[in-house]
C-alpha cells in the first residue's frame, strides 16, 4: 500500500516524540507499505515565529511572514529524517518547492497550483521515505507561500492525490471521530467510518480533527482518508465516499460550538438590496457572518438576524449604526453569549422526524433555540452559550449514539 | 557606491538589534548607496539548532543537518526584511537559492561554484534592498548546501564580487582591526588599514576578524573589505591590496592564540617517508596539525615536534605509540598547554632586526620560546599558554604599536 502520513504539530513537539513517529512510519515500512510523511511544524513553533514577526513590526509583511514561518516546517522535516536515518532507515527532508508543491503567490494563503510529484516518487523508488514540509509549498520562480492554517492537512491530501496514493492518514492525538466530544460526553464513541459530506459538516460544527479544504479536496478525487492516533495503534475512522445508505439514514455525531455572537437588525424595510448593503461593509471589515435568518414578508417590516465569531462582534456593533441608517432599519440588537449543536448526518433532511426529535430533547433539557439553520446533512440550533454541553448529551442521548452502529 | 554589508549574529541577536540594523541600512540607502544585505543566524540560533539535532542523534545525516540549520539564517532575512518595510523601505528577504548562490553537494561544508546575481540586480533596480542569507547555498537541483562555519562571510564577498560592489562591509560589535587585542593591551590601537595577507595572518593567528575563505577570495578579486562597527558609526579598518611600502615596511599587529598542543617524537631516524607515516595517520583520524619543526642532519636521529589544537592532543596521544613504532622513534613527548604570539606586517620577513628585537622582547619579560616558525609576513613564537598575555604586551611595545603611524 502506498500511504501518504501526515503528522501535525503535537505529535512532533519534541525530540522524543520526533523518535516516537519516526519508529511508527519504520514499522509501516518494515510491513512493506510505501510511506510518504507530511509534518507540520513542532508544537507551538509556528506561533513563537509569528510572535517573533510582531517584535518587529505589528504588521508584518505577508511574503517576508511565509518566508520565516515555513522554517518551522523545515526544521520538523530535517529531525525526521534525521531519526529515520538514525534507525537505519533512508529518508530525505523535502521541502514544499523540493517536493513539488506550486502555489501562486498568494503569501499567507496560497492555494496549490500542482503537485510535481516526480522527486517523490524518485526517492521512494530509491528505497528512503520522503519527509515533505506541509502548510508550504512555493512558485514557479521559487518564492516561498504557505498555505494558510490547517494547510499541512492539505498538503498531505494533494500529495496524496498527485502520488495516486491509496489513502491519506491524518495522525493525530486522538484516536478518530467521535459521536460527539469525549470531553462533553463520556459515553461518546468512535466511528468507523464518515461520508466526506459528514465530516465536513462536523469540522464545520466545531470538531477540528481535518481541515475542510482537505476534506473538500479528498472528496473531490474520492481519495479515503483515515483519521487515526499518531501515539497509540487504534483502528481509526475512515473518511470516504462509499454512502452506505441502509447505515446511514441516522444521525452519525453532534457537533458543537461554544464561539457564536448574534446580531439582530429590527424592522428592516423588505425591498431590493437590503441584504447587499448589510453585509457588504461587514465583509469589508473582514467579519465573517455564519448563519443568517430573515422572515421576509413582501412589502412589510422584517428582522434579519446574523451569526459572527465573538471576536468580531464589538467591530461588527460599531459598523452597525450606519448599517441600520443605510438600510432604513430601526436600529439593532446583539447578544455575544451563544453556541450552537448540531446533529450530522447523510439522510437526515430528507427523513421523518430527526428535527422534531432534536427540538423535543433540547426542550426536555429547559434549553431555548434562539435560532435554527439547516444544510442537507446537518440540522443546527442556536442556544445559550453556557447551555451547549448539557445540550450536546441530551442530544447524543436523545440519538442513541452510544450504542454500536 | 554599490556596497554589501554583513551583519554577524550578534547584531541580530534580538528583535531590537535587527530594528538597529535596519535603521542603519536605512540611513546608507537615504544616503544614496546602493545597499545589499548578508545576515546570519540571530544569536546562539545556529547552536541551539545544533543542539537539537543532537538531542536526535548523536551523528545527524549532512544533508538534514543543512536543512536545518539553514532556517536560522532565513529567519534572520525574513525579520530584516519587515524591519525594513515597517520603516517605509522597500526590501526583500532572499534565501542562498534565491540570491542565486550555488555550490556543490558537499553538505556542511559547501564550496561556492558560482553566483548567479540577476535576481539581486533585478530587486536593486527596482529600489527594494536585497536580504540575502548568508552562510547557505544550494546545488543546481535545489539541494541546501551550508558553507562551515564563518560561511557568511563569504557570502557576502562573493556576492559582492559577483555584483561588482564598490565594497564588501563587515559589520561586527568590534569597530575594526588593532594592533593586537584590546582586552589584552590597553594601548591597543586600531588600524587604518591592512594588507589582504596581513589580515590573514593576523586571522589565522587567532584574531577571527574575518574569516580567512572570505578575505582570500576578496584579495584574488582585489575587493576592498571594510571592517567596522554594526552598532556605532566609526571609520574602520579597510582591507585591500594597495601595499603603501614606504609604510609597510614594519609590523602591523600582533596575533595570539593560547589554544596549542606540542608533541615532540624523539630520536626519529632521518629518512624518506617519515613525515608521511606520521602525518597520514593524523590527518585520516580527523586531526589538524599546525607548525612542524624538524632539524635533520643526514643519517643521524632527529627530534620532529608539531603543534595542534588542545582539543585534538587527546586522540593524536592514542595514535602515537603506532606511529612511533612504524618510523623507528623513541618514543614522544607532549604539551598540551601552550601558546602563541605573532609579529605580522608586510616585508618584516626580508628587513633586518624585527626577530631579534621579538626575541630580546620575550627575553627580557623572562618568557623562554619552545618552537618558532615564520611566513613571507609573520615571525611566531610558541611559548606558555599562561604567559601570552605578557607576551602580547612586551611585544606591542617593543614595537610600539600604540604610537600613530
Amino acid at each position: 500500500m502506498l500511504v501518504v502520513q501526515k503528522y501535525g504539530g503535537t505529535s512532533v513537539a519534541d525530540a522524543d516524540r520526533i523518535k516516537h513517529v519516526a519508529g511508527r512510519v519504520l514499522r509501516r515500512v518494515h510491513a512493506g507499505d510505501q510511506v510518504v510523511v507530511v509534518v507540520s511544524a513542532m508544537g507551538n513553533a509556528t506561533d513563537e515565529l509569528i510572535d517573533l514577526a510582531l517584535s518587529i513590526t505589528e504588521n508584518p509583511d505577508p511574503r517576508e511572514l511565509d518566508m520565516l514561518i515555513s522554517t518551522g516546517e523545515q526544521v520538523s522535516i530535517a529531525l525526521l529524517a534525521m531519526a529515520l536515518r538514525a534507525m537505519g532507515q533512508e529518508a530525505v527532508g523535502l521541502t514544499g518547492q523540493q517536493a513539488g508543491i506550486y502555489t501562486r503567490a498568494q503569501y499567507g494563503s496560497g492555494r496549490i497550483a500542482r503537485v510535481d510529484a516526480d522527486r517523490v516518487k524518485a526517492e521512494l523508488a530509491a528505497g528512503r521515505v520522503p519527509i515533505v514540509a506541509g502548510f508550504q509549498g512555493a512558485t514557479e520562480d521559487a518564492e516561498i507561500v504557505t498555505l494558510g492554517r490547517g494547510g499541512s492537512d492539505l498538503s498531505a491530501v494533494a500529495l496524496a492525490i498527485a502520488l495516486g496514493a491509496d489513502r491519506c492518514e491524518n495522525c493525530k492525538d486522538v484516536t478518530g471521530v467521535y459521536t460527539a466530544d469525549p470531553r462533553l460526553v463520556p459515553e461518546a464513541r468512535q466511528l468507523k467510518d464518515l461520508t466526506y459530506e459528514e465530516m465536513l459538516e462536523l469540522a464545520t460544527q466545531g470538531s477540528q480533527v481535518m481541515h475542510n479544504r482537505a476534506v473538500e479536496l479528498a472528496s473531490v478525487y474520492n481519495l479515503p482518508i483515515l483519521v487515526t492516533s499518531s501515539m497509540v495503534d487504534a483502528p481509526g475512522t475512515l473518511i470516504h465516499g462509499e454512502s452506505q445508505l441502509e447505515e446511514r439514514n441516522r444521525v452519525r455525531g453532534i457537533a458543537h460550538d461554544t464561539d457564536v455572537a448574534k446580531i439582530t437588525v429590527r424592522q428592516v424595510p423588505d425591498k431590493p438590496g437590503i441584504a447587499t448593503n448589510i453585509f457588504e461593509p461587514l465583509a469589508e471589515a473582514g467579519i465573517s457572518v455564519d448563519t443568517i435568518v430573515q422572515n421576509a414578508s413582501a412589502g412589510k417590516l422584517t428582522d434579519l438576524t446574523f451569526t459572527l465569531s465573538r471576536k468580531d462582534l464589538r467591530k461588527a456593533e460599531e459598523l452597525m449604526p450606519a448599517i441600520c441608517e443605510t438600510v432604513g432599519a430601526n436600529g439593532f440588537v446583539s447578544d455575544g453569549n451563544l453556541g450552537k449543536v448540531s446533529i450530522v448526518g447523510v439522510g437526515i433532511q430528507t427523513a421523518h422526524g430527526y428535527a422534531a426529535r432534536m427540538f423535543r430533547a433540547l426542550f426536555d433539557a429547559g434549553i431555548n433555540i434562539e435560532l435554527i439553520s439547516t444544510s442537507e446533512i446537518r440540522l443546527t440550533c442556536i442556544i445559550d452559550a453556557g447551555r451547549v454541553p448539557e445540550a450536546v448529551r441530551a442530544l447524543h442521548a436523545a440519538f442513541e449514539l452510544e450504542t454500536a452502529e
